[in-house]
């Protein structure tokens, strides 16, 4: 076909989906259709200047609709890149963050899941991970991951004639069903497994005494019997396109994984990054590309510190924001960015446990990776979209990670490719990027740890939901604007917010007796990857032995 | 005389001021010596370069040296205002801090005292405190204040051909010698004493239950014999001119003081602060004039909360923050904005007694007023002098409040009043602020909480010191980059920086040994005021009564 027509064509389609309308409406939350019931019209009618404000973007783009990069990095609290003030309480310098972030839209209020496998599995399909079975992923086999049931978002944006790219960490499992090529990325470079293997599995980690015991090197391990307790022959970096084999690169049979592969694997998916999206921006379709770097997690100091913090991960931070800001340039130069929507951010607090030499801390909010509080869950986050979104704006709504899913599809033209048989947790935010503050749709958050459901909060109040057997009164309810660090729970709260709460959680089990959860993909671990290492084919060959 | 050859003269004096060398040199804290042994040729260097830009900018506008006006307001920790992201945190607006900071420079490391009056003090004679006697005064009689002794920026200035104005706290004593009219300013309106009398003793406060126990409308005082244990009939509001005699304004014999009175005074600084720029801008010499508003401090809701925030206080710092953008306006308006340095800052960390209601809160860095912490001690601050400040620039440096003095004197070619017989601890900025980040000349601050030395800050280095008895490795060491909120004692910093905060320490005393402290001033309270109350008149009277 040729270039023009195809274009042509195109455009027309995208016209054709434009006034369809799905057989069937998503199935929100519970507390969606509570809030919803308050503003009905006012967000029908918004839908429909939104919707022509898209269109308008289209036309100016020739019919073809928005491009998406997608940067999430790895366990950076709120406040530690992307303002400046903050760089200087932390010694850090973001100074190509901060200038997206100028360029963009600073999303204040987004949370997350409080850990890597959580958020990433919550933006990937819109849902609480809670509802796909998906919990914190560990470091070695689990046999486990992001079932072939679930609808990731690169599936939806396939499906609706995207090109789709997958750069950087995963994290969703193991097994053949949950790798991304198999996901509905058309290409994916990526690790099997997270940065404890990578980054803390080196021996390099181990004599700088981040990673206590594991590593033969630094003690004797002549009285065990089990060869296998310490985690090891693991599957590192792989590559693939949809549907076929995954190769592991960079690490022959019997050689030890060090800190250099690990810098090595990091400036590779750097590099792959800018090289798909020079490809990517070649394309009639548009693209969905993302990109999940490994750093700033990172446990060895280098040769030369270059930050004034000088921890080992504040430096890698400002490595990142260096490589980020080449991202940005590439986009700039491909002449592609009014035409592309780039979300920033990170996938929930520092790792904690690493304060003091890793140089990130806990800064405003309290707790961190693995927690409900503000400091697990609340992140940096910008977004930019030259024409579509204002430069220099924020934003105090409140936004879930898994509203990206939904308002990406919407974006896309997408929305019928959302599954209407489960739950979606995600909701179009579309109106909050166009039209700006206050035209945000959630007022609310439900935070879990795995499966448990640990915090709800509302507007600017946050009630720590009481453990199994303690009576309700024992909730401690925080005005996280006046305390952030949720420190005093405050009786003066509780009395009236108590029962609203209640309502809360009681709206969002009714949704999951109707609407149960899915199971978590379970398998054999590593299959569909062509070239593994014999001391990986013995790994396996263990852990079957009793499945 | 005429104004075009009054203009001339001054022009013509000024030159004749800048080529003048002090007989004797100002007299350093120990540290600076330490520190300007290792930068002496690069510092006169720049001073000459620095010189001639200062001239440059006089000549810019007719010879006439920069007018001075410096905001203070009271008890605002880092980040609560200026800084848009921290603003959602909070859910408090400043909008016009923000644009003020963002046409020019914020001063990320601005140390001021832990407390209202030390600050001002250190501010006023560029001493620390503890040279001039100076502590907390406390509400009610003290029969003490700044001596007449101690040398102040206003009379520095003055000398200088500066005319000076002070509107709004002062708090620096109750005596007359204390009294801003007779420290250099040539009119002064001010209340006596502070906020726990203003803005805390009234019926409303009481009913809050914001003061306890005060009050006689809140509880039943017949068993008590002493009616002035509980302080009042003291002096609030007076107006002065420079060696005059002030008169209290606003409050009847007999009348009760209430939130409206507070609130009427709040709003007459404001409008007087506007009164002075517009008469003070019409005149042939330069000015100084400082505004030192008593909000946000304030302790009672009003009819209907303006912030999201609601708390108490943070409503007052959104009216302070509309206030201030008021000022800046008229600035603008008055065509002086280019020739004006505007100093705007906070005198030290919140009340965080009162964090939760006040909605104020701790927010980055732990503890608040009177804490030697960074809490207490580090303030949001910002400089504004188009075309001599860069806009939109910030600087990590290490500022003291103390070096306002010292700075203030510089850009005003009014270096020589500065007195030569005494320690000034207050550092010269001027390159800081026209050359900008990484020009600033002191890496370190001593920390007091009253007289005694609690802290010494060193670059990213904090040193709790011991107390009485203690042994020096009991000492806390922590890294402020790493940890801001001062929770994880290291040893792995103290083992190598306890020798050289020893040495720090050293050099402090011995410069202490040779230049011993000033007394402070003592006498009769309210002398010099020419309408005493009988209230008044009677608490003067008990209070002499064991003097």
């Amino acid at each position: 076909m040729n270039k023009p027509f195809k274009k042509l064509l195109l455009a027309a389609v995208s016209g054709l989906i434009a006034v369809q309308v799905s057989a069937k409406d998503i199935i929100h939350d519970g507390e969606y259709y509570f809030v919803e019931a308050q503003y009905k019209d006012a967000w029908q009618k918004e839908d429909k200047q939104v919707e022509s404000k898209l269109a308008e973007i289209r036309k100016k783009n020739g019919g073809k609709r928005p491009n998406i990069l997608y940067v999430l990095i790895d366990d950076v609290s709120f406040g530690q890149m992307g303002k400046p003030a903050l760089n200087d309480v932390m010694g850090i310098k973001t100074p190509n963050i901060n200038e997206f972030a100028r360029q963009g839209m600073s999303l204040n209020r987004m949370y997350t899941e409080p850990s890597c496998t959580p958020t990433r599995a919550a933006f990937l399909t819109g849902r609480h991970p809670v509802r796909t079975g998906i919990k914190e992923v560990k470091v070695a086999l689990v046999g486990e991951g992001l079932g072939k049931n679930e609808v990731t978002i690169a599936e939806v944006l396939s499906k609706a004639g995207y090109n789709t790219a997958h750069i950087g960490k995963w994290h969703q499992g193991d097994i053949e069903e949950s790798y991304p090529h198999n996901q509905g990325f058309d290409y994916a470079a990526f690790p099997l497994h997270q940065q404890v293997q990578l980054a803390l599995m080196s021996p390099e980690s181990a004599r700088a005494n981040n990673l206590l015991g594991w590593y033969n090197g630094t003690q004797s391990n002549d009285m065990a019997l089990d060869k296998k307790f310490k985690p090891n022959g693991l599957v590192t970096g792989v590559e693939a396109k949809k549907g076929g084999k995954a190769r592991e690169i960079d690490l022959k049979a019997g050689e030890t994984w060090t800190q250099a592969h690990y810098e090595r694997m990091n400036e590779r998916y750097q590099r792959q990054t800018i090289e798909q999206l020079q490809k990517l921006a070649k394309d009639d379709e548009p693209f969905f590309l993302q990109y999940w770097p490994l750093y700033p997690l990172n446990f060895v100091h280098p040769e030369q510190a270059r930050s004034r913090n000088g921890g080992f991960m504040a430096d890698k931070l400002e490595v990142l924001d260096d490589w980020f800001g080449e991202i940005i340039a590439e986009v700039d130069r491909l002449g592609i960015a009014d035409n592309t929507l780039v979300v920033f951010m990170a996938d929930n607090g520092l790792m904690y446990h690493y304060e003091g030499t890793s140089g990130m801390s806990q800064l405003i909010y309290r707790g961190g990776k693995t927690d409900h509080l503000e400091g697990g869950v609340r992140v940096d986050a910008y977004v930019r979209w030259p024409g579509a979104v204002e430069g220099g704006s924020s934003a105090a709504d409140i936004v879930h990670v898994s509203d990206l899913f939904t308002t990406f599809a919407n974006i896309a033209q997408a929305e019928k490719y959302i599954p209407r048989d489960r739950v979606i947790d995600g909701i179009d935010q579309t109106a909050l990027l166009l039209n700006g503050e206050k035209r945000g749709r959630r007022d609310w958050v439900y935070i879990y740890e795995n499966e448990v459901l640990k915090s709800i909060v509302k507007q600017e109040w946050k009630m720590h939901l009481p453990g199994p057997g303690m009576p309700a009164a024992a909730a401690g309810v925080y005005n996280i604007l006046r305390d952030p660090r949720e420190q005093h729970k405050q009786i003066g709260h509780s009395l009236w917010t108590g029962a609203s709460f209640q309502d809360m959680a009681k709206r969002h089990m009714m949704a999951i007796m109707k609407n149960p959860h899915n199971k978590l993909g379970k398998g054999k671990p590593y299959v569909g990857i062509e070239n593994l290492r014999p001391e990986t084919q013995e790994t396996i060959d263990t852990f079957m032995s009793w499945h």
